[in-house]
């Protein structure tokens, strides 16, 4: 089982998703995609890796990769028939039932989904990075180590 | 693993959803809701039973059970943690997300989701009542014993 | 080319419907549906062919009949391999196109749609019943034979 | 200000409606919408608008009224130009985009929404009632007030 | 009360929402907010302020600041405890929600949404934009001196 | 009747919309639209207006053009009143809904929706220029000379 995303930064809504996934599946993945060409976002692909490892160091059946190309490659890599996402919104699952049916379509791999908590329904990896950018409080939105490596990014950032 | 719904009748569609989650989860109870107020559907439930448990006979680690009240009653008397739904539109989604999240909240019961293929992704227990209730032809959406069924039932019927 | 619908009664979004239809497709019936069982709404069949053609009477190109049954079975016995529907909203959508697809795939019978005007938009047979039986004013929703009709019906309800 | 509703029951999503509405606006009457013809719900109206004053006997600048026929009419016979609604869904917003709108449009009141806390998006009164009929727990999604009169309904019912 | 957007240009449709917010509460501060890192829009902030006030000239109740940074600080800084916004879609909607939790959720922040007017649901400032760009008609979807600064705007690239 | 797209590449999508177009209306101009300022995209409107005229040159009532502009200016340039989109998903509805409002009620240019088919729901451009970058399979969602230009492009590119 696969639960691949950007991950930048991760949130508790991710968190929220791999501990079910861990409990539901017996063990996940999680594949931090990235894009050599473009990476227009806050961390590189290595400390995205490093902090979901950190977040996640008390759940002994999740482990950690990057990825890059497709998602389905990826869930093949890691020798997986399904992948995992989180739902939020019908926004949400609009975009992810094509993808989750262009992707059995093109490479027989399968989706599975679980819901978002309703109390972090709203939490977003853009969200939090834009409130971090402008020192607003992402404490609660995030696991420690994340807003400790948003703290000190957006410090270096501004000096 | 519940794979809860009124089957009224059974169509292509959840027959997708049980054959995937058989594989995913490693097998899954069928339970079929009934309701002793009010049954106002087409076939009554130890008949909708039948018509799953035969449409079902090829898979060994699927079974069929009724219930009545709530679903995550019916889950806890089958010692289930997760319930398992199909999704085929952002209006089903809308509704099961509220589902799942007053589920977890009233008894701790969590939900996971499977795409519908695209091709069932218009199929519905009401569209198949109402086409076959006028003589519109069904067979390509349900099982077989559904559609001998069907025209079993819409034959007595017209007499 | 149908305009199927159960016009219970025709407001001004039907009438812009079938305006543009006669004006793209050379011509349109519109088929008023009805159903043996139940007719629950508001003004039986014949007097809804009969506001329907008042209010049509300017558009020589514009047939109505009544029908019961599946709409492809209208479709069939109008001559007509699509079907016309219009559209105002998101879950308007959503529940055409699942009708859409399982008229094609069970009939062969396709359908286009025809986009509501903007101040149309919230208008819908429903509203109209509903204000009209307490009194509100619709006459700036409906044709004036069927403000007309309105004030009629409400009035010998009253008495 | 008017916030109309069948509140059948009340539940905290309402309750946080309300609480909202009296801080921005300086106060709110809340209007128990009831229909002579057919009630069929849980509580009547009565007991409805009882159960409405007693969970909002700590907001001095609440009011609460039963009215009948629309909710424009209501809004009127409180000297209301605006009515509030709570939203929690896209379904929700789309209904109340065109009840506003209709409102506008035929009697000239207008609507402001506001947002439902996300960790109360999920409650809605329909599943509060299936849940309490069947002794589930609700504790947690009502008033006290509310809790205590379910819990002596469907205890009366069941005996 | 503030009601922030980037406002580039102004529409009709932001008109009534101002209009509307300022019969509501009283008056409104509009919000036009810009980003130093990036301004790829059409007018600059000191521009769009401008356009604004001069547009609700005749509300003495409106006032106009340009703000950088977050929304919720651009709040505390007119000191207003909600910030109103104009719902036109489900889409718009579900976006909203999302930031309206988030600024409840991090800086205690509430919001209220005002519904657009039908006729003017389908007016944004990216279709304004791309229509006057091309020389298309847009009078009747923004105020006079809006048209006219458009008209100006790109007689003069076309240079 | 113009169908205007980007056809960035023309996919089975796109071609099940033109044929049902050249059906219903007797024929079909497909309108590529491209932009000066930038084109980002795979092929440029040249090489794409040649992949729709091979995928097309069995309809001898299809012809293809390309253009810069509106949409509405496209349609005036080809002599239609009409012009044709396909929909998929409820936010395909939402955005081509403000868009043939917008073109109504600026140029008085009016649109007509055919529905995708239901297998063909989760296929666009993006997913198909997507998975060929990263040599995914994707000859059963286009026509063969656009699987066969995919394939050289991405060829080329790698070497």
């Amino acid at each position: 089982m696969l639960y691949p995303g950007s991950f930048d930064p991760l949130h508790l809504g991710h968190l929220d998703v791999i501990e079910q996934a861990a409990e539901l599946f017996g063990g996940v993945v999680v594949g931090v995609l990235y894009n050599f060409a473009k990476d227009s976002g806050l961390f590189d692909v290595d400390r995205r890796v490093e902090l979901v490892e950190a977040s996640t160091a008390h759940l002994p059946t999740v482990s950690v990769e990057k990825h890059t190309g497709l998602t389905t490659q990826a869930a093949r890599a890691v020798g997986a028939d399904f992948i995992v996402k989180g739902l939020r919104t019908p926004g949400d699952f609009e975009i992810e039932q094509q993808m989750a049916q262009m992707n059995h379509s093109t490479a027989g791999v399968r989706t599975v989904y679980l819901p978002s908590s309703a109390e972090l329904s709203f939490v977003s990896s853009r969200f939090v990075r834009e409130i971090a950018k402008y020192g607003g409080d992402v404490a609660h939105l995030v696991p420690t180590v994340v807003a400790e490596a948003l703290a000190t990014e957006f410090a270096d950032r501004q000096q």
